[in-house]
């Protein structure tokens, strides 16, 4: 278990009730990329930011899937162009990233498994970027400290499955030969009152430049295949990065077009939707925690929507919308939609105990972790597993010529 | 010949009259990598700079030569911890570098010149940086034409002759494995702040982190060979770029001391002090122009320090100190100092006339030009003539790792 410090993607939710109460008062709220606080009101945030809400239409043409089912994506950009291209078995491309400044927890998971079941579905083309530069600038790790991280991040990355021949993983300070000239090549038309009025002003000229390398992760799938649909799904407070770097792709002459997005909820921390970002105190739960350990932590730390008293529990029910086991089943761990309204009445009605959903819920995440960590066992040499999934000299060339320089 | 806007050496030196007026008003003259205008007073320059002026002893110590001698370059920052290494056979190292925005001329010619005698008179370490990124943030060019013109710089420095044993060429894009690491390990101990209080407020978030790259370039002889004196000789427009290092340099973890510097005045354009940078309308002598068209260059440009008649002249002869040819023999083509005073005399008396005095100017530059362009042309294909001054595969790894990353 570690405490989770980072931004992508396991931040409370918020409840029905809270919606309400945030978007009468759009000041309640912040949603950057490195400052969540407030209640968050995912509404409101599509208003500030201009992003879509998904129709059903755009969740029925994508690949089935209950994070879109139960619009844990609740949004996105440019999503049209992503689906026509999947469908007509064009090149089209998803782009999720990671820091490597800590253990992968499950938020991370929950997108990477989704990435992997689209690509599964669609033959989409995958590039997974680790910003070990971005966790350097804005954390206080040594590199040596952030290799660590890189080196189990990536296990877990491989241990998902995704398709080699699909996929591709690069972290920044080793294919630097690529994402500088490319990040750099799209720096110039990225200025710094841009980044001052999206970030809040920087503490570091490496935090002042980042946002110019993760416009080089959105745009690398076409500047290495040709000009295509890019898709990038994030947890909503990472939305300004694709803002920016729709902005920069408007505004370069290099053959690209917007990156597509498409927009979670936070996955809730453990103490649920009381606290707006994981404290010091609250564990996260890791993808390499034992499922044992997995359970204690639930038992011990989930928040609840149950009663005081079981007999009170039995009398008015549960609250589901506020209980952070049920909404890690509907996140994504109970994936039949039967299932889950069975849990949810079982709930609601009282007949099922706040201990026995931490059960449940314990089971299901233990289960997925048994599988993810047995795959991520049979790894071997870490470099070899890695070496497919690189880069080639033959990518790096058309990315560097994309944007005008020597192979 | 080409109009001359970089910010590398050739810029109006100041007169002796000149000197005094300055520094009763320091306002009236600013000095930055970006922008020099006003009256440049040296004095004062180290005064606000902080930075030394040459002793006797200290210009004792160097190899001889005529630049330092008649203190052309004439200040510097730890200048005696590379002269105690560069004595006792100690690594000690050479760091010029040149931005491709157009074709090299006398101005940086100068300073590699200087370089490849200091390391053929004490055996020093030279990196020479191809910051051709910053071009790009700085200056409305495509990758592709400055692509053109790192062929051409290169071709220029290689004819320069420096060993290639002890001797690097780096271009940043394409060095960029080890540049942008590096630059990144240093940037998150460079401020936003910083930077703009050097610089100015940056146009683009790619000129806030391009200083970080710069004291990437000036630390990067001590991360590959280990901590060792390094000299900077710059103009001293570019003493910023040298105290930001320094500052990094004595913030972070790493292996390095703070790297010194070696001061230089402003090579006069040719049309004289009158002007203090020089214009659309002036050409620059670049190092590929042929010496008779230089000849008609300098005989219809030059600024003299002559009278308006020959009648005039021969009676109260002329002004050697704003006069351009002159100041050109004096900077660096005449290295006689015998012959240089009996040229300065010879024109103060009047005896030797502004016209006569360019034809000398022409020839001198005009030998010097011829023997360069000499080497160049004997120059093969370019890639392989660069092959022996690139950086290696284990000096890449130890710079890596001297930050911390893997090799």
């Amino acid at each position: 278990m570690t405490t989770d410090d980072t931004t992508t993607g396991q931040h409370d939710s918020n409840t029905p009730a809270d919606d309400n109460a945030a978007s009468d008062d759009e000041d309640h709220f912040t949603v950057t990329p490195y400052d969540v606080s407030g209640t968050v009101d995912y509404d409101r945030l599509l208003e500030r930011f201009g992003a879509d809400r998904l129709t059903d239409e755009q969740v029925g043409r994508f690949p089935d899937h209950p994070m879109l089912r139960r619009r844990i994506y609740y949004a996105g950009r440019s999503v049209d162009r992503y689906l026509d291209a999947a469908e007509a078995g064009e090149t089209h491309s998803i782009v999720t990233g990671v820091g490597p400044s800590g253990p992968m927890h499950l938020g991370h998971a929950l997108v990477f498994y989704l990435a992997k079941e689209l690509q599964d579905a669609t033959g989409a083309e995958v590039l997974i970027p680790l910003s070990d530069d971005e966790k350097y600038y804005a954390k206080d790790l040594t590199y040596e400290e952030i290799s660590e991280y890189r080196d189990e991040n990536l296990r877990d990355l491989l241990a998902v499955g995704f398709d080699p021949e699909k996929t591709t993983i690069v972290v920044d300070t080793e294919d630097a030969d690529v994402m500088y000239p490319v990040a750099s090549a799209l720096a110039r038309h990225l200025t710094q009152s841009t980044v001052d009025a999206t970030y809040g002003e920087p503490d570091n000229v490496g935090l002042s430049f980042y946002p110019a390398v993760q416009a080089a992760h959105l745009l690398l799938p076409q500047l290495v295949h040709g000009e295509h649909p890019t898709l990038v799904p994030v947890a909503v407070d990472q939305d300004p990065h694709v803002r920016v770097c729709r902005d920069v792709a408007a505004k370069e002459r290099f053959p690209v077009s917007k990156p597509g997005a498409l927009l979670g909820r936070f996955l809730p921390t453990l103490d649920g939707p009381g606290k707006m970002s994981a404290s010091d105190d609250v564990p996260a739960i890791d993808l390499t925690d034992e499922p044992d350990d997995v359970r204690d932590v639930i038992r011990e730390h989930a928040f609840t929507g149950g009663r005081a008293s079981v007999a009170e529990h039995r009398e008015h029910g549960g609250d589901p919308s506020v209980d952070v086991p049920f909404q890690y089943l509907r996140f994504f761990f109970e994936r039949d939609d039967d299932e889950l309204a069975r849990i949810e009445e079982s709930y609601r009605e009282g007949e099922l105990l706040s201990g026995e959903l931490k059960e449940l819920a314990s089971d299901r995440i233990g289960e997925f972790l048994s599988a993810h960590q047995r795959r991520r066992a049979a790894l071997g040499e870490l470099d070899s597993e890695l070496d497919p999934y690189r880069l080639t000299d033959a990518e790096r060339e058309r990315a560097r010529q994309a944007v005008g320089l020597r192979g």
